[in-house]
């Protein structure tokens, strides 16, 4: 298997489980639609689009045990959907794959597949629009690209949005080294981008998050490359807690800043980004690493998830269909 | 006892182990000039004025133990001075008060005490004088301070640089809340700073790194407060990674940035921070935290242990005998 994060063979999905990354590299083999609920639950998958996969799949496998339509199946479509209840992705993926139940089992199959195909190919999409842009805001030359958070094959099929483009470069020969960020608190760079740069065979550093404005600063990046949370209708874009210093270091010493994430990451009912309300996920995640305490259990802690670096320090943004050139003048509602 | 890392009680010396913060408080007592070269060499004692205190006081006690100047008292004297061969401080100190010898152990008992208490002068006065400066700036109302690694008592004898104007502001009454960053690799903040926090009764809430920028941009602070390692003659200051994030944060939302350091720090041989070589401590503090992996051992990384700020995003430097105002093109060699 290649760096599928999520694949349908002889009746079965198998999932690689991201909560042994990067120390245990283990296939789940799910045969069941309980299972693959537990699989969801307990984040062996995650990543929006790669949610929506195994959601489909999930509906795919309750109607080979129970039948399609059934009431049993019914009820487990209904476990599907609610699993993760704030993942959009998710509800709309096992909906439609439930909506064709009246193709039987092979025709739900068909669908589920066609979901996967077009992750795949936005992923795609993403790599190659990116890397041209890259290449032609950098020269034509092997570049030193810098990230953060894990925006990889694993939070979608393969490949990934900001990671797409990483691996399209390197693939043309034109990726001088990887530059990952941990990203505290969770350390998704850390612990999942590594482990798919490894996979890959990029070359890569790892480095603290406070480190990358300053390499930036040395003149040891080329472009940063980031994924989108939200893309508000100004280009404005919340992404996770980091990026804005990248997008500070990269104006300060002007290299490219590119935000690739799908086209349904923009939301143009919000206008700026002033207007994203930050959550903050509690003091646990920052007082401690990995299980270990890092500060005294009830240190007091701000911990917003994300952040938000507004469009005048953003150079473009790639879509699976688009590119938007701020530095340009361009806007979201430019015809394309 | 107050927060104060080191002092000579009744014929022996007092040390907070720092090795065993902050999760357990333990005062070590040393009683032999053999304990004073161990606990120095093991980081119980750290921090380049702290060194000297602990060196000068180590000499009065080999003084006290075989007589001043004999054959195992300058054995003992030597072991102090290169407990640590990098800390200048050290050695400076422990020649100090061995110079003294022919005044006996109550001659250099008093040159001893003359060391600590001009370290903690110059704490004082670098508080005092920090925090009329942020006043001034920012207003005479209780400010939000943002701060990164750990530049308090624990370094010094007592209240330190940066975080001796958190003290003297709170002790005002004009500390709304401390700020301070966990400061990885080695989370100085999150083990240290937190710590000190907690001991003076200050407000604070812990932040991992790449939040700060952040909150600097949504108003949630009012003033950046850093030490130095090292400040260049043309005032770019070299101070611990992820300072230079917190100056591009500051300058961005129009906020003081000011740099808190002894005129020790003031290095006028290097022309400009571009000249300052940074030290790679390599990978292993980057892919783990206290014998916790984040990433597989042998991953590459690239571990900056310091940065270096420009002087345009510095608006000031506060040592214990003047404030140079970098924002009204005052230099290190203006007459103070």
């Amino acid at each position: 298997m290649a760096t599928s994060t999520i694949e349908w063979v002889d009746g079965s999905v198998r999932l690689i489980d991201q909560t042994l990354l990067p120390h245990r590299e283990h296939v789940l083999e799910v045969t069941d639609p309980d299972q693959m609920v537990t699989a969801i639950k307990r984040l062996a998958v995650r990543g929006a689009p790669a949610l929506g996969v195994a959601g489909a799949y999930g509906v795919v496998l309750a109607s080979q045990r129970f039948g399609p339509g059934s009431p049993e199946f019914r009820k487990a479509v209904d476990a599907l959907r609610g699993a993760r209840p704030t993942a959009v992705n998710l509800a709309r993926m096992v909906e439609r794959v439930a909506a064709r139940a009246s193709k039987g089992t092979e025709g739900m199959l068909t669908e589920a597949h066609a979901i996967r195909q077009e992750e795949l190919l936005a992923s795609l999409a993403m790599g190659e629009s990116g890397a041209d842009l890259v290449l032609e805001l950098a020269g034509d030359r092997p570049v030193r690209a810098m990230t953060i958070c894990n925006t990889g094959g694993l939070a979608t099929v393969e490949r990934g949005t900001a990671l797409a483009v990483i691996q399209t470069l390197h693939e043309r020969g034109k990726l001088a080294e990887a530059l990952p960020l941990e990203t505290r608190p969770l350390l998704q760079g850390g612990r999942l981008t590594t482990w798919e740069l490894e996979r890959i065979g990029a070359p890569y550093r790892l480095l603290v998050d406070s480190a990358g404005p300053f390499l930036i600063a040395r003149g040891q990046v080329d472009v940063v490359l980031t994924g989108a949370d939200r893309v508000a209708a100004n280009g404005d874009t919340a992404n996770k807690i980091g990026s804005f210093s990248l997008g500070l270091g990269a104006a300060h010493a002007g290299i490219p800043f590119i935000v690739v994430a799908p086209e349904s990451s923009i939301d143009m009912s919000i206008d700026s980004g002033d207007l994203v309300e930050i959550e903050d996920r509690g003091p646990a995640e920052v007082i401690g690493f990995n299980g270990t305490l890092s500060a005294p259990p009830g240190t007091p802690a701000a911990n917003p998830a994300f952040d938000v670096t507004p469009v005048d320090l953003i150079t473009a943004l790639v879509t699976e269909r688009r590119v938007v050139r701020f530095d340009r003048n361009e806007d979201l509602a430019s015809p394309s």
